[in-house]
């Protein structure tokens, strides 16, 4: 007897013959004698429904009551999908965040699960009962309902994957699996049998949009594989384990891009201790997060250059941080881009593989792409590059390094 | 300081911008130093939409998950509410049915309350805060979702008003108030400024939609004053209390119609002791409602008939139970119709009024009116008529007793 967690996506759960396609799913899994928690999405389009009504009430939408309205969306589908469980004769029922409970901070919109009471729902599914559980929800110690921010259906099932020692977390959704790339703007893109924590976390963070960020975090401190497999299809998916799980035989494992990057350049200011400071506090303050930063350092101590780069939607705020504190930084002028795309390679393998970056750059190089700025850590590389040479360069790194 | 209850239905809420105008509503009467609790409805569509989804995935959709389904729709309208009234810069919060708690009995779609707690919400409404409840719904005692039927909105504002031993409930909805008649087949049907719960009861039993039977019960039942009046005007509307409060200076306060009525004649029985229980037993086993019944017992002991009358859906399946009974009933044949149409006087007054059977005769005779039955209490009077002639009659009878 196997205790797994399954979730199901908004795609997965996006009509009624598709609840009903899920609960096929479920039956058969049932049907090879596991103990089956489920957590489930909302519909698709229900939760970008709820908020669109939210923002015509108000752009400051009381926080609290937004949790409420949002987690009607993950209701709706658990109540569905568990009658349609019951009409294939096996037994179900959904466990709402409050008859569990499960516990959280009181961090509305964006909260963190702290606790999941296991006992009722354990007597249940040991007799043979399927619970289904909303994700994306708990409630607060003050019995207000929190939910966890966008993306957090996926944070529940591996955080309820946790609480119930469960062998196994499958996060069902509308892909083969995590792919080597975005296969809209690549044909190429193939499947990933398997990849690391690190490695996903990486893509994840970069723009794969598979898995958010925060729960591939929490599989990784928890140790909980994570298989993200096709709703649609009987494929066998990607399993996300830990590195020692995993043959590199492969030097990159993944190619991510992001367009939504902008970059702002100082230029021509007075070097003095404490410049990078001036420049960034106040940007920190301010919840802009800095990506990447390219410090020019003058001779004359009078022509220092800083380039960084931030998201595209913070770069209004950011200008006007900068010019108020002209007189502070001291620089001559401020030049900024917002029609940049981030490329990275993603790769465990690349650790024990000198060369990688030269061998990313040559081939950016023969397809005459300009890199503008660079980031790097032991497993990815990051390179700026123009917005509209982002598909000439996912190509051309895919085909380089045998993705293809 | 009042402490008053105010429901809001669903066409009140039926979009953002009416919601916002229920806001406005709630701001002026907490401007008036009132402690208010609101009681709201699902935005009208919502519920009918979650119905159809639960039929789509079953006929025989399990009972508790479709409480947890409908609830929702509630949910949904009184965060939106909650935070329409936070932008008017008063302090509001949703309470849910688990929050409060309303506790029901255990009989999913069709619960009665049980308890209501009130003291964390006494608090909130005593420091000046706007309590929004989700109406339709409570938790039993296994901690399960439950729902009170539908119009239990209604029903909800009522006994919240008991427990919270508020001043007046009141329920804003789409028309004016009760009306002395339906306003879609008469042009000339007026508001009632007063009416008494017995007169209320019998109007809703018997056709007009503006309140569930069993909401007006429960004010009886509590002496609970409600006063029905319009989300969309300014004006008064009309009070339900009870009948010591009022004068009555008519003799009919209202008429009511309901087309959905069948009537099944059991022609030629050979009469004996205990006819009727043979026919009526098995009927009231099948939860099917006999409305009004005619019996004309034989001279001869031989030719006895029985006709009544029934809901209109009833029909195949009360045709098919009198068959089943043949030989024990011993009958010549059944005739049946299903075009008939119920009009009913009601009114208080009548009590004291000889005359008004005669005179409501009178009065469809001079139309040609045909009755093919008739039944009475106290404060109504009910005859079946062809359904064609439904307009007409109401017509005529809301002349004869001067309500035009």
């Amino acid at each position: 007897m196997k205790r797994i967690v399954l979730k199901f996506g908004g795609t997965s759960v996006g009509s009624i013959t598709k609840i009903q396609n899920v609960a096929k799913i479920i039956k058969k899994r049932h049907d090879d004698e596991n103990e089956i928690i489920v957590v489930v999405s909302a519909m698709s389009g229900t939760t970008n429904d709820l908020v669109k009504k939210s923002q015509l009430i108000s752009s400051n939408f009381d926080k609290k009551e937004l949790d409420v309205l949002l987690s009607s969306g993950e209701q709706i589908s658990s109540s569905l999908l568990s009658a349609a469980i019951i009409e294939l004769g096996i037994k179900a029922r959904s466990w709402l965040n409050w008859q569990i409970p499960i516990i959280t901070n009181d961090k509305h919109n964006s909260s963190q699960i702290i606790n999941v009471q296991t006992k009722e729902i354990l007597k249940f599914i040991s007799n043979g009962g399927v619970a289904v559980i909303p994700g994306f929800q708990g409630i607060s110690s003050e019995n207000r309902t929190t939910t966890l921010g966008r993306g957090g259906s996926d944070l529940s099932a591996v955080v309820i994957a946790k609480f119930f020692q469960s062998n196994t977390c499958e996060i069902y959704t509308d892909v083969d699996g995590v792919l080597t790339t975005d296969p809209t703007i690549h044909k190429k893109a193939k499947k990933i049998d398997k990849i690391s924590y690190e490695e996903m976390l990486e893509m994840a963070s970069l723009g794969a949009k598979v898995m958010q960020p925060t729960s591939v975090q929490a599989a990784m401190l928890e140790n909980i594989p994570v298989n993200v497999k096709s709703t649609f299809s009987d494929k066998t998916g990607t399993i996300i384990t830990s590195e020692n799980e995993i043959n590199y035989n492969k030097v990159v494992t993944g190619i991510t891009y992001s367009k939504k990057n902008a970059k702002i350049s100082i230029v021509g200011i007075v070097d003095k201790p404490g410049l990078a400071a001036d420049i960034f506090e106040p940007l920190g303050e301010n919840h802009i997060n800095i990506d990447m930063v390219i410090q020019n350092t003058s001779l004359d101590g009078k022509n220092a250059n800083i380039t960084f780069t931030i998201k595209k939607e913070d770069l209004k705020k950011t200008l006007n941080i900068i010019e108020k504190n002209k007189e502070k930084i001291n620089y001559n002028k401020v030049t900024h881009d917002d029609k940049l795309s981030k490329v990275s390679i993603i790769g465990a393998g690349m650790i024990a593989s000198p060369g990688v970056t030269y061998k990313m750059f040559r081939s950016l190089a023969n397809e005459k792409i300009n890199i503008l700025a660079i980031s790097t850590s032991e497993i990815k590389i990051s390179v700026l590059v123009h917005d509209n040479m982002t598909q000439k360069a996912v190509k051309a790194l895919h085909k380089t390094f045998q993705l293809d």
